[in-house]
């Protein structure tokens, strides 16, 4: 009985890492993983080098690399996070939302047609040049697009929240088993226009 | 020229109702609109009376109406609104979210099939009875339809902000200009079908 | 040595649970309890069904039953609770508090009048119908009562915390041995008075 | 007619200060009243002197002096405001509470006999000596004594918000017209020792 | 008299913006400045252009450009702000705090080295590259520099505040006129090294 | 393999208590350490009495004793530390800041000269008598200061954080190991000058 005590105990534990991750005002200067030697701490700690190697771009020719407290702890309780933009040409970062925190955007290089929408359904859409900066309120739908037909876009994001969370409105419309009756009466299509974008947009 | 600066400041006080409507911690009891006579204050204040009337639907059958810092000012700072939701047989409220808070529903009368999404576009559903409750977290996609081909189906919604946001997904994805190209590439749909969601998706 | 370790952290993980309940920001979707199978989570998570037998009266005929975080885990960090409130004819839901969040309350059925006092000891009251919404800022005391000789009355209340707490003021004050010297003090009464409400109020 | 919109935006004005006063996190150094001139800003701004005569005692022996953001305006969004108690001997601070914020209590003179319940209606209670510090968290009722009979005590006490706001609970109970058939049945007192209690605890 | 009050509603029209720009939850999309057009308001109010032209460096060899709420009103409670950072060879950004924010930096160009102490004294230094990210939590003394005697360095940070605020240690502390006595006694150093770090440290 | 898993939880349990600590709204009347007996509780866990014997002066001639959550469980999520200030005669408190929260500043006993700089670097002092308060906006650094040769004096502060911290500005500047390259260029000082400061500053 006490070994299954001693299991329980031990996976409670490592549910308990993931569930106090808040991002609540820190009372000690910075937050560090269950079971780390302070004393050992140094700068390593607060670096994250998964950036060096860019973010590669998917199929669709768009690439994201995100950090946040997931992959950087660092970031617990700093209330921001980051993510690394790389639009080849002619790609799109679909329209997206990030439930937990605005979005405030630089551009590195090339440039990017982006747009956010408002609670009205309202756009508001701009074309950046290298160096601009775009802000996206938090929760709204928004997309960034690379248009030019042979020159890279790189953008480098950072987010109010140390996992702002990023929301694919394609695939969580269409590629997440919401009844048909639901999305044909809501979008106003037929149910073989339903099927086709269910088709196109899992995973 | 006097005149012209009392018709700016006049001007002035209006937008800054609307700019300081934040939902931080008061200080102090409540807050009321600028220029209220305190001394007269009484209960009224702090009721609503416009849901008597039910929330009529709209010609899709579902109807709602909203209790937000906006109609009844007692909210500001209190971090909560609301909203009462009747859906007529076969009516749905279709995929939204809510950028500002997470919403906790209750059926007041007949059932309601829900859902929400989750960053990674995982579908979390459910059938709910009269008097069941369901938590919708932070700008997480959802939606709530009554299936049943006969019965109405009423629900009372609080959110966790005086001013909590909806934002409609059909109408901010196809009925707000984003770029033919961005929608197309997002959704991988012909321009055809993309003409169709478009004309069917304004308003 | 080892078994009483192995108690030792059974007990603590026990008393983790219920101290890491705060209302933060969350960094993630949602929050589930340690142990959870996130792979196995669904819609039943997010619904509360305790509701649907109602809020069975106290022997004073006015019943609540509440819907926190303690009884609904989906609610952690999403700043919202609930409670159902029924209230027989001629009966009171005594002066009380919510220490940590405000109160938005709809009339669900039948009528019921309503108080709030602020710091400066004001009272605002009022009487409410069917579909009527009333808000108690936080922290102030307040009670509703339906005076009706013949008709229940039933109202469904949300507050801006998970766990907002309720402070009953007739125990709290005469029903938790304050000393009598200080409450004789505090509500310029004599001995005997006190001892009558003291004697009245326990529970 | 220019004439009265002037006024009625001066009126507006006087309101602004009042509401806008929330203890948000600050996004500059601090924050200084409308109309102050920045470039003669010095260190009497952050100065009260107030509390220099002491807290003179009402006549029930004990006396206050509160400063917050309403009497020291450079408080506001710093988060906290302060209280001067002096008891004189025997002699009580009535049961209250602070809706919007902990209190943090030290004793700069005597001894005083302090309690809090907590929403079980459980009393936490201590006797502190001249140096001691003692916590209320917030929105609980909570009392202090001077049981001395001879000695003078003093404490300064620290509240989490700069305007955490104080709840008389004699005086909102039972100096505030609450209709007397919800206090006769709240405390279960007969209609005449509730006359008793309304006529000692008016203001 | 009229004139009078006109003329004090102005400027206290123009305090009040700058006094309310706070970083609460927002409970609107987005905060718009006083007496701006909602309806003319386009994408252009979300971008910021200030920094195509980069960050021009001073005598010392060290840029800064600053994006906040202060340039760039559409951060009001964004939560976030940016700086732009270029470093000639062998240049300092001095050690600094930022009151308000921690803040999350991306290396543009060139290498960093970076460094930043806790309440303890210890320091957590690295050598960043290209692409490297370093997080410096809210509050903490810290710098940047370029050891390289031919490359520039180029960052962009971000900061958890649409105000986050730079105190700049060397002039604080040797360019404030903070008491001499004070600063030789809490720094150890005779009036002679006092005078020549006041002197130098002017600006 | 049990034994060892039994000494991975209880060491884990260590730095969850250390991690989990931060000041964000409670959803419960208040928080107790991991292992707590809560039915044990009483008022001696809201009470601290380490300041009964002061605060003894450094050899500096100032002694400050503090506070927090981490020597009085209690303060946990309840907003507020304190911290006792002792000024033996000419004693400073060095120039330092406290990232996490502002500071209320009340003289017990005494005079004090005390100053605070801003972002812009401008100094706001004051000489406060018996009784005067302060206070001391978050992350700004400031000093407090006895000038007087024979007397001592006595404050106590609250900060607006369980946990504020404090920032020696001598010690993490001089004697934290930074790169004697930025400290030379930053301070605009001779590597002879900064050998003094580093050697007088070492802890």
């Amino acid at each position: 009985m006490a070994k299954s005590l001693v299991v329980f105990a031990a996976l409670a534990l490592i549910f308990i890492v993931r569930v106090h991750g808040a991002d609540p005002e820190l009372v000690s200067d910075f937050s560090i993983p269950d079971g780390t030697d302070e004393s050992k701490l140094d700068g390593v700690f607060f670096t994250y080098t998964g950036l060096r190697g860019g973010a590669p771009a998917s199929t669709s020719g768009f690439g994201r690399k995100a950090v946040s407290v997931s992959n950087f702890p660092a970031l617990d309780g700093m209330g921001v996070s980051m993510e690394l933009l790389e639009f080849q040409p002619a790609s799109v970062n679909v329209p997206h939302t990030h439930p937990r925190g605005a979005e405030i955007l630089f551009v590195v290089d090339g440039a990017l047609t982006v747009g956010s929408t408002d609670s009205n359904g309202k756009l508001y859409k701009n074309v950046l040049q290298k160096g601009d900066v775009f802000v996206f309120p938090k929760g709204l739908p928004h997309y960034q697009a690379n248009f030019d037909k042979t020159n890279k876009a790189v953008a480098v994001s950072t987010f109010a929240s140390s996992n702002a969370g990023t929301v694919s409105l394609p695939k969580n419309l269409f590629g997440s088993n919401i009844p048909d009756e639901v999305l044909t009466k809501a979008f106003k299509i037929s149910a073989d226009t339903l099927q086709q974008l269910k088709t196109n947009n899992q995973s």
